[in-house]
């Protein structure tokens, strides 16, 4: 499986800035990456806080495809490119888009 | 649910350093970490890229909670202090721990 996990950091203005990326986020972003080809799940979380450090994120969002071609072909859709031009608006230079893999071999050990 | 994400960016020394503790996170780390109370879910990702921008990240783990006050749990518990004893030693400063919550409002307009 592959993961687009995408890091976002909270917009300068405070508590009325993060509620308008909020609902943009979510009535207008998440809409059109829900029509993404391939896409297999989509979870979004807040982030309370960072354990021993502090931490400008805001939101974390991971995107699970069957694999890294079928990833770039979600991202090569035209729902996901709209979806794009909307994150350029509402989180300009806010987000982090880490590509992930799935890494069984490091739960060979244990792992619950 | 409470999910905790754990962030690791690559050792310095190259491959060799990475190797090294990708076999002490799997072989050591991970089976301590399995024995935590409370936790429902482990799963463990390499970091393939950063898509428009350079990421120093190798490895991305998220281990999944009931909710927070079973993560403060999981954490206080003995074999969670021993693992994180084995960290200290194989990636001291290159982890972010971050606490993150679900947030299914977000998702009301959409998503997979």
């Amino acid at each position: 499986m592959t993961t687009l996990l995408v890091l976002y950091r909270r917009p300068e203005g405070g508590d009325d800035a993060m509620t308008t990326f909020e609902r943009r986020y979510r009535d207008e972003h998440l809409p059109l990456v829900a029509q993404t080809p391939g896409l297999r799940r989509t979870r979004i979380f807040r982030v309370s806080e960072a354990l021993g450090s502090e931490t400008d994120l805001g939101v974390v969002a991971a995107m699970d495809f069957v694999d890294r071609a079928s990833l770039d072909a979600g991202l090569r859709s035209e729902p996901m490119r709209a979806a794009g031009r909307i994150l350029r608006e509402i989180a300009p230079g806010l987000a982090t888009f880490l590509v992930l893999e799935d890494a069984p071999d490091l739960l060979a050990g244990g792992g619950a």
